[in-house]
């Protein structure tokens, strides 16, 4: 694989050392997640809205339904598309040097508006990415259904990843204080399925969503 | 208190029946969460970084510190600032209608810079958002390390909320089909607190961290 390669939008001003330009970390942040953070340029003025997303190779496949009107009017532009997953919160002796555990993807490029069979496999890409299994289960889109949804690609050409792990970084004479330190992880948890009230009676919880469950 | 305004920017295009203009629903959503994602338009492109924020009022205050440089160069910019819950996954019998349930707000303003009291007010409010309870515990920032913070005030005055909860929506016809449906809840995670390995021995795990553990 390529490595991830730096430009100017891409080029970390601060903690450089929290990159990483391993195209493997990319694809990994973002197969983890399940929204995304577009952000568009509207009359101007930034707009940032959250939306569903999938990943094939080094396409990453966007819900545009919700910011599209503006995508589709007059030019093509560039987006910025984020995936942030908040690992953990950084408990340090000094509020000075609180912070997150993170890991987050910023991608950015003009996006593709897709149709046809591409269009398809886009909207399966981000059906699997929040619903893994459900592409086989569930009715099919029909053509009229699918005329209602846009679907766009985002080439994973210029991207940057940034993360932080691990415990808190406080100054040496810090670590004499009566202060507890360390991480309070963070994670994404799964409650029990709660059945549609119209759902058929004798229809069990498959397999592929009962076994996401956490708690 | 006020409803919220609604604007050219706030007023929603795609299910204006998700909005609220109801003031303490935007500020419940910014209340529960603990990151945001802040949009910026760096020359002509938008960008979107994820980062730490807290409110008391009306004010966001937003730890600027990533996103600071090319807000601080140039005149004052609008900025978008978007809190996202997602609280679960809307499986349908049909493709077409998966969905997830979400609360997000979304706000449009231009920021100011703080300094002084105001700085240090900002910066405990996106302290005790993130980790409640620190304020009190750690040690207080010094002037130098004061110095080396960039904390933003963004009014909410100019903000939009959009929500959806509940089952699946499918189509009549659709209700037939030998699918499952219903919503599988997701929801943010504590898991047991990590010690730095550099903590000093006999200093417990404080109430006020503990009892954020869910697992």
């Amino acid at each position: 694989m390529n490595p991830l390669s730096s430009t100017a939008r891409t080029r970390l001003g601060r903690y450089p050392e929290r990159s990483s330009a391993d195209r493997s970390v990319l694809h990994e942040i973002l197969d983890d997640g399940m929204i995304c953070h577009l952000g568009l340029v509207v009359n101007g003025s930034p707009r940032v809205l959250p939306t569903g997303y999938g990943r094939l190779d080094d396409t990453l496949y966007i819900h545009g339904s919700t910011g599209a009107s503006s995508l589709m009017e007059g030019p093509a532009q560039d987006i910025c598309v984020t995936v942030t997953h908040l690992d953990g919160i950084v408990l340090a002796r000094s509020l000075f040097h609180h912070s997150i555990n993170y890991r987050s993807a910023v991608i950015y490029g003009t996006p593709r508006l897709l149709d046809g069979d591409d269009k398809l496999t886009g909207l399966r890409a981000i059906t699997e990415q929040l619903a893994p299994g459900q592409w086989d289960v569930a009715r099919r889109p029909t053509r009229k259904e699918m005329a209602g949804v846009t679907v766009l690609a985002l080439s994973l050409d210029e991207a940057s990843v940034k993360i932080r792990q691990g415990p808190p970084s406080d100054d040496d004479p810090d670590h004499d204080l009566d202060v507890w330190a360390g991480v309070l992880p963070v994670h994404q948890a799964f409650g029990a399925p709660d059945p549609d009230p119209l759902l058929r009676s004798g229809i069990p919880v498959p397999g592929h969503i009962a076994r996401r469950v956490t708690s």
